[in-house]
């Protein structure tokens, strides 16, 4: 069974660069690429998205609240209407740009705080599951392994793909460990690519007691926002390819 | 022949208003929509969007450089590569609200300042016509009669509309006279009303120094920004019905 | 005694307006002006800064969160650092276009969404407290009037001053009905007047469960966004007058 | 006579970073902070100015139109009242946040496009002075050696400072050499620092043809923005230094 590794791109801003597009578009498989809430300008969003067309690299619309300043990581409370109606623009624009560059939007990722508050907030989950089948119903949505926004987003008609972070620890329970608890953040690239090793082959992730726990992922999420990222999405490849796990979009993905 | 009358909608941003889109959209034929840049959140274009799909007016996008605060009045000397990128994103954006909405994107037309440069503009104007294409290429731009940006447009392989402003006075020699200059605005709804029925009827208008001006208008434009404005839209619309002239989104636009 | 009558201020943005200022200039004694984040720029600020000064009405920043198309009315979970450099960036701007326009700025009132959160949240309250003390110890800050926020002011050295809403009812603990209730907001403007008057020359207020509740305010807080709202805080401003209450800035207030 | 550096600092915005302050901290004697329209947001610039207070470096308003996206560097056609007001603004703005760090604003440095514009255009050089006077008349304008706008300042009743850049080239007529042409940008260290040792001794500078130059520049700009850039600053300091040249705030500024 091939995985897909995802990774956030196209999160610079104008004159101001972000990470390391060209090398993380050799690693990853899918690129969750920004839509101007958050990050990303017109320019700087069509150039990646035409290098994720040339490297072959399937195209998710990272969308976001609107906080450019934030960098979409404050949690906002924003109405339904207008949650729905920013998640339509995002895509729309992202749209836009990817059949210009010659490729296409598969999936939504939602960025950030945005991200973790649909996790569990079912008034904003729904709103931006309207948004995505609004926009396109043949969409997939990307959320969190074992959040209940996953099954919201199905039993609403949308597929959807659950991830796994690869540098994140997980309670026995299946939830991240928060960033506020120690441990949070593997930082060993070793260690890090055999548990996703065992993740894409058993199906399983060691908790952070000590516990096995099963966890069902289609895609890792790796980082790319420092050498040392970098360093640790290519170390994650190579060892999932060495052990005959293709890297591959997720199925419905792809330009 | 009918003639289309078009008019610039979607303008609030969040809890500012402008215009009177309902009343608008009940006399014009097209909508230019504004994408975001100079106006228009996405919460509000939606409902604007729903209001011309509901009305069967013909949407166009209303692309501006991205300048809020200043309308998108004041020239800007953008590159072509940002021109280009910043169309492409504000085309997509709005054919993503106008598909959740229930209607689609037509035509674009730039918007105040973005406007009046490509007239003449070469540079300008081919970042503009590049970024439609790589857009959609079936999308019409509509644009001044008479400015070179037409033939530009037209020998690149877009289809165009050339539209003339109801309440502009005209130069013999087919130019906008200034706004600087004494008598360029209209402000007499039953003279506006009569130069342009004669103008769909006859194909003339009288320029500013009394002669005959022979001028080809696929559409009129016209603005709703005042209760006075909103008034000589309907007076126009009302003498044009009564002479026949039938009001009607130009060729290969409509919902 | 006097008592102050406050609105806000400057919330037009660029092409858009929002309120009556000139009239609500000629009723207040008191402008709470918008800083740029939630609206206002700085030429539409500047004027209206002006008109204050002539009009000797005295001038507080209305600071509020970053959000422009959310008028600042979405609650935001901002860092403490974030909420204090705001606050400060938002007090130094209006300072000095208020010294170029010939005035001063004398109080600090938060906005929307900020106001209502640092009634109760005593991490952004001091967030928020902080940044004033920065930005200037001798600036008062307005809060709700009962509201714990304008306590821990106080204990930090600030001084305070507290406000009653004129067309809000009052829970029988001093709390206002949420809007989300019925009868949360009042609209006849002669009971909103009298209710006033009796705040201001007795300090007690009818509840809305008919209980009399004690109430100190040293302002009154009137709205000038629609021709309603203008002509009921004019009833007010003249109900007050004719029962001889001065109206006039609060002490320390003043151009 | 001790000689001033200055250089662009504090033009990070939120999660993205630009060039290295620390380092320029330790080479220049004055800091041209970014006012949140091209550049900075206000928790990055208290962060900056803090460490400009602590380490005696002077501290100028950055100021620019209100571009982000395109870091201030495209020429913007706005009104002089806008102009004016969103000078006012800025400076009010990076006044506040410095008096929160411990360190005042000293001169302002229009940024980028404005800064270019300014150089010869008489109707936006005659804005910018107006808001700086308006502001503060007693901050200090810095400008380029020889462009009529100091001229202009001084006549207006502004300090000024004439400011030269360590890494272009020069014409026989005092100009820059633009930047669309063949060495226009000195790459040399060792060639710059020798460059500016004669400007700061001699006030003579060899022009692109060979030819000698008198200039009068009383202060050097120097570039932070990336590894090299800081190498050259600190290669120029150093020369200065070892010609017993001092480096320090030009007169009237300082924290």
């Amino acid at each position: 069974m091939p995985i897909d590794l995802n990774s956030d791109l196209g999160e610079g801003f104008g004159a101001w660069s972000m990470g390391d597009d060209a090398s993380m578009l050799g690693i990853v498989s899918s690129a969750n690429v920004a839509c101007g809430f958050h990050a990303g300008d017109p320019r700087g969003l069509l150039e990646t998205l035409r290098q994720a067309a040339a490297r072959g690299v399937a195209v998710g619309a990272h969308v976001s609240y609107p906080d450019r300043v934030g960098f979409g990581r404050r949690p906002m409370d924003v109405t339904a209407d207008e949650l729905t109606a920013d998640v339509i623009y995002q895509i729309g624009a992202l749209q836009g740009l990817a059949r210009a560059a010659g490729t296409r939007v598969s999936y939504v990722k939602p960025h950030g705080a945005l991200y973790n508050t649909i996790a569990d907030d079912a008034r904003q989950a729904d709103a931006v599951i309207a948004g995505v089948l609004a926009a396109d119903p043949a969409l997939v949505l990307m959320g969190l392994a074992g959040a209940p926004v996953l099954d919201r987003a199905r039993r609403a008609g949308l597929s959807v793909v659950a991830e796994a972070f690869a540098d994140r620890a997980y309670t026995p329970g299946g939830a991240l460990v928060s960033r506020r608890d120690p441990g949070a953040v593997l930082h060993d690239p070793d260690l890090v690519a055999a548990r996703m090793v065992r993740l894409a082959t058993d199906g399983v992730i060691e908790a952070v007691d000590g516990s096995t726990l099963t966890l069902r992922a289609d895609s890792i999420c790796v980082h790319g926002d420092s050498p040392g990222a970098v360093a640790m999405a290519a170390a994650i490849r190579a060892a999932l390819q060495d052990r005959g796990v293709a890297i591959a979009p997720f199925a419905g993905a792809g330009g």
